[in-house]
């Protein structure tokens, strides 16, 4: 890692492009979903759950899905995840952006065969949606364990584009009348609505609370 | 529209599946970017920031983009929008789920070359991102306006895919001692963060406000 390829090269705004690990890394474990591609005849593009495990990207999908009958015949993947942090409001709507983080890892998925790795990848997305709640759920059963594929996609062909900041205007336009700044966006986690009221809300969920 | 083809039917819990244009058209309307693939050799998915006009999908990019140098020669694209309104938390793993409102559109990118076709999709994009934000900014310049390309994706194969509602336990799992409902999950919009304090935010920026 650290030196992209012609595939992972940022080529727009080549300032925001970043090769690091840790930076990749960081996108993959701050975002909840990914947008995964995949090529069957003509691209489909499907948000889908992932989990960071080292090195290896995590999936997993119904054995009929569309993806997973595809992988039998071994399937190039690309595995997009996006972060937005900002409406970046420029006084021309050319310098309109927004400001975000972004993550891509190009690769080819491995369907995982070993139980134990399948089980490891399992509690890993459990425990990405939200940390503590593997310890806190009941675990697969062999049954369900063979009703889902796990897919391992390994972070290697990868980068990372980051925009921060404000707006960048022309100079000519600095004297222009309209407002312009930023509007941060966060994600932000509501009051828990419980199945049974009875059944004290754990602090692993309470935290989440914005 | 209404009636899905072997690409944009709904495979994986068939009972989410949605076909009519106004719940395809709400989220494009409702999400901020959509995540866009195409085949460039392999796979690739691109966050990019989407307007919708009646029937037509837009998206902006500029003229070196890897997108749209492979658009020249004709490219089909998957535009896919995801929300994600919830954490599932179900008494199993298995069951584990997001409450979201996904949209897919299958179709071929067609280059806009008309300059008034083009200016109304890139305002559409400025209002789509803020509205309000068109009438309070610069429009692009004969110059930008070269700089920038435009491509139109016709929302004609096309599905949504929703899940709302409670997690959905096995009888067996209801004794379990788990905490089990949704946590809400909702993109929130902060302070406004001004280049130039003088210049007053504008009602449309204010009520943004979360």
């Amino acid at each position: 890692m650290g030196s992209p390829n012609r595939a992972t090269r940022v080529r727009r705004h080549p300032e925001r492009g970043r090769y690091e690990r840790g930076e990749i890394d960081a996108v993959f474990d701050a975002a909840l979903i990914s947008h995964v591609g995949f090529d069957d005849a003509r691209p489909f593009v499907i948000p889908m759950i992932h989990a960071r495990v080292g090195d290896t990207l995590y999936l997993h999908r119904s054995p009929g899905s569309r993806l997973l009958r595809r992988l039998e015949q071994g399937v190039d993947m690309c595995v997009t995840a996006t972060l937005v942090d900002g409406l970046v409001l420029a006084r021309s709507q050319f310098h309109h952006s927004l400001n975000y983080r972004s993550a891509v890892v190009l690769g080819r998925g491995r369907l995982v065969a070993d139980d134990g790795e399948k089980r490891l990848a399992l509690r890993a997305i459990v425990d990405h949606v939200l940390p503590g709640r593997g310890d806190d759920s009941r675990e697969p059963s062999p049954k369900e364990l063979l009703a889902t594929k796990v897919l391992a996609v390994p972070i290697d062909e990868a980068s990372a584009k980051v925009r921060t900041g404000p707006p960048i205007d022309d100079e000519d336009d600095l004297g222009l009348p309209f407002w312009s700044g930023v509007v941060p966006l966060t994600t932000t986690r509501g009051q828990p609505d419980p199945v049974d009221p009875d059944v004290p809300i754990p602090d692993y969920v309470r935290r989440l609370v914005s």
